[in-house]
């Protein structure tokens, strides 16, 4: 693990300057964040982050006697929200009925719980009121019967559809205004040339791939380091790594902005209470005394940052010929073998 | 970490009993694992694993004059495969130019080049020999110019369509037929009520998710335990943790399958050089004396027969109601704090 | 074209008996169609179709100075409703404004309306409606500018996620039970084959496939014909066939279920005063005098009544080696050619 | 029914001037495709069309005892290549098996056949070949039974990644430069604005969307229209529509780009008898002596350059605030009622 940066944030979620751990068998990543973290030093407002949505779901799956009971079934929940309101309320503290989603398929009905969850990521509180909600539901709704706790229309740890369009997790929009001088000087290459690099691997190379809601380079790689290192579940990255890259050029400064829609992150629950974890999260500023949910945020919006000056820093090497294989070579021949956790 | 099993493997890459070491903040992972291990070791001929493909690859990207240059400079490059055989040749001891794909959108031509690497995971091997041969064929085909060295069609850490239909990684599926008694007695539920909730959860609810090309209950949280115990690069859950869990009920015993088309694994390479991860390595068997590629398939069978082993206990867990929470409630009181890398 | 059936259909939009009107050049499809709705019209409540949403979309585009305005003025949209359905009730009798739902992306904001549109389809309706309503934002809401009037967030003629979980068009369910002589005595199959068939084709193979949000052998063909038949925008096929048949062995009974969330149909509207399409719409009691918006559901009713039809036909003859194909030979042979529109 | 145009073709499918029916009862598209139509009569070498692909697929599916012996026939299967081709060419005189693909799940296999088949679209010919291929491996391979003549991963009238990445239909790249007065002077529009646009509508909007391999505004229009003008079937248009729109602003010239990776089409076969479609055909060159497969691919090249001009409009349309709204209400109080097949 090491720390990175410093690199500046702002946004509706208030920061400054922050250093960022990174945990990784994958060396060359350090310096390359340390080089987006750079340029945002030399932005004027550095990497502005917009926190747009937050939620944690968990869709329960319930089987109908046939498609029109289940259609009743899901009108009748819906109109149920302030008493299922009070049935979460019953079974934790943090959570909260923010939002109820549902999808009828043959005689199956999906509904996909919306809670709020302080500043844990929710999983399990989450799947803890859902529970509650279920066990009550099958006992007040006539026609309906168990399916599963967890239909997969949630959901968790993979990518899909629903949880950009539905919302699931922190919903981060970070942008950051290069200026021409350091788009040259620092990332050696030009705003026109990774706007187009952009618009042809990261759109139009995904989609070709068969990608699904998602055109970026390497979200995957910033977002297990700093998960790790922040003792996040780190298999959130599946659904996390989704998301767009888009750049401007504007007259010859380039706009650059990453958009994640589905960070899953959190300052407490499991993985939090590692020594390093704690020593991390309080370098951070997110073990703070906070209202409920700043602190996670504050880590959202950091994760969020992390990322785009990484994926910033590749992409620029990328628009040259030749320079990232050097890079790799260089790096990994001076570079002592990473640790995580340690 | 903790180590899990022993589980029973057989099939086309020689194995037999094994335990496996887990990396997780999740600590209801391990027993849920050893359950399905324990039902493994109750199954005649254990997990039957067969490793049907592997390959590494990279597509780079090219910019031609327009789409009829492209075309023709498609052609001439399949044309020219032992030539670039050589290329590859020159640049590594281990790469091996196995395949060529291509795609032409527009003026623009993505080639993918398909490598053996080894008992390396290949990244680094693949990206190299691009490099070059991406050298060769600009300075050689006319009409084409530099794009990038990697056009996201090849495709690394993306859950996209193309790896599966294409090949990238080891692609291995394992199936295990589970006696009634070991469903009923070690399972607690039978093979009819796993066959509808995978069904309706895995195959129904991941495609009204909008999932693409998988449909499983948590793979992402096996591989990642895994890749973090045996070194690998665990951002390449993403696309590992697409695949398809299938199931019969045979008179009463419960056929379960499970079919990764995405391991990226090695056992040589970046990460596998830390002392806890060589100590891994060497008691799962993959530090053998074998020939080039036998430690790299073991390893990947190991990991695929790990992912069946979690995905039969939740799975089975989920039939019934209430079940999951009891258990992640009893066990997240039990468990002292899991670490990583420790 | 010809007319087919008649088939047997029930649920929360009244109907009983009816023949359908199919046009294609595809002759097999009349058998086809025909021998689903014989089976309809030997299970006691026939097809039960539920209808279970319906609005109509379009999704303006704008562009802000940054994220946090477009946060901003998502809001404040949201926050207006009561205003912007003042804006819709001046350009249109019939479309009203129900629901609003946003995505940002970079600086750039999605603004989805959704409509209630009568008995039209919608298309134009909502396009106008959409003209005014972004008209009216752009100028009372601060830092956005034009984008476009549709960004492809709507989505309408295309294949995607975002129709099948926001909704867009009629989504209507439909459920036939055939008796299990049924099943074997028109069918010529059993509802364990329908039901493995089912699973490994339409289920695994779409999704192998890379299907979105789909699974389902033929859709497409019986909404063509139609549609075509009854002057609809027949492109609209292409979202319309994104569905999902489910199938259930039912100690031998068969339950067949097709759920098609996309079907954009009117009775009124571009198309609909073509001599042949009057007839056709006043023939299936659709032109009758009912409340707004009842015999547009009435027509989505009969096309999915219509799918189940063909959809369970085919599977079954698929269920049998050679069947599909001797049917074909046979009956290319006994048709004259088709004729569309006349 | 209306011709259109006429628009210049040149490219690797001799071509010159043309004009192009299209059957439809949404009117604004005629005078839509028209104005694009105008533009490729406006430059230097009209539109570039590049045939790069084309192959007619169906995939059948067969079980296997378990995945070993599903692996071992498929590579069996593959091996014996030429022994398959002799199997077709017995009941065929067009067809010609040119490949063979496979993929493997749990104990399914997947085999997907690519032909050649002349002139026609080759629906039928591929579906009595694989049937005769089935038959002939189901007898000679160990280990396998009938599972499907059609497992979904062919894909016909789906809209799934697997088509675009291994072939199917005919895959057309068309290319076209606007000079800049032309898109000044006849598109009402700016280069900039049209890239722009393509950008965030296309690319953006349809990803955010959830859709698979595909980012154009209404290709299911253009290509609905000319599929019924000429004998198609038009529900062939699900994964034609399938496909990639791509601008640049070349210093105030536009450079503009469609490709369309499956088309389905044929100028023999069911349909095509129809008198209107014979006298439409004849007009477009596509009933001349030829050698087999020359007409049909002729056709293609039309098709994708009708695409073509109707994308370019309606692009350079929506740059402009207003003037969708304004062009549609005008034209269809302008247009008499559109007749399909008259």
């Amino acid at each position: 693990m090491k720390w990175v940066g410093p690199l500046r944030v702002s946004g509706n979620v208030a920061l400054a300057e922050t250093q960022v751990p990174l945990a990784t068998y994958e060396s060359p990543l350090w310096p390359s964040v340390g080089r987006g973290a750079k340029v945002s030093m030399l932005a004027e407002r550095g990497i502005v982050a917009t926190l747009v949505d937050e939620r944690m779901t968990r869709s329960v799956l319930v089987e109908a006697t046939d498609a029109g009971t289940a259609h009743a079934a899901a009108r009748a929940i819906e109109a149920r929200i302030e008493e299922l309101r009070a049935v979460v309320r019953t079974c934790s503290r943090f959570a909260e009925l923010i939002g109820i989603r549902h999808e009828i398929n043959a005689n199956l009905l999906f509904i996909r719980f919306e809670f709020s969850t302080g500043d844990a990521s929710g999983h399990n509180m989450a799947t803890l009121a859902s529970d509650a909600l279920l066990g009550h539901l099958l006992q007040t709704v006539p026609g309906i019967s168990y399916g599963s706790i967890s239909g997969n229309y949630c959901t968790d740890k993979k990518a899909t559809a629903v949880n950009g369009i539905l919302g699931r997790g922190k919903n981060v929009v970070t942008e950051l205004l290069v200026p021409r001088e350091v788009v040259e000087g620092v990332l050696h290459t030009t705003a026109a040339k990774v706007v187009r690099l952009n618009l042809r691997k990261n759109l139009l190379g995904t989609l070709l791939a068969g990608g699904i809601r998602s055109a970026n380079a390497h979200y995957a790689n910033m977002l297990l380091a700093f998960y790790l290192a922040t003792g996040q579940d780190a298999a959130n990255i599946v659904e996390g790594s989704q998301g767009v890259t888009m750049a401007e050029d504007r007259d010859g400064d380039l706009y650059f902005s990453c958009t994640l829609p589905n960070l899953i992150v959190g300052t407490v629950g499991n993985g939090k209470g590692l020594p390093f974890v704690e020593t991390n999260l309080t370098r951070l500023g997110c073990r703070a005394d906070r209202a409920p949910g700043e602190n996670a945020r504050r880590l959202a919006v950091i994760a969020a940052a992390t990322v785009l000056c990484g994926e910033l820093s590749l992409l620029a090497a990328q628009t040259n010929p030749g320079e990232l294989m050097r890079a790799h070579v260089q790096l990994e021949r001076d570079t002592t073998t990473a640790k995580v956790g340690a």
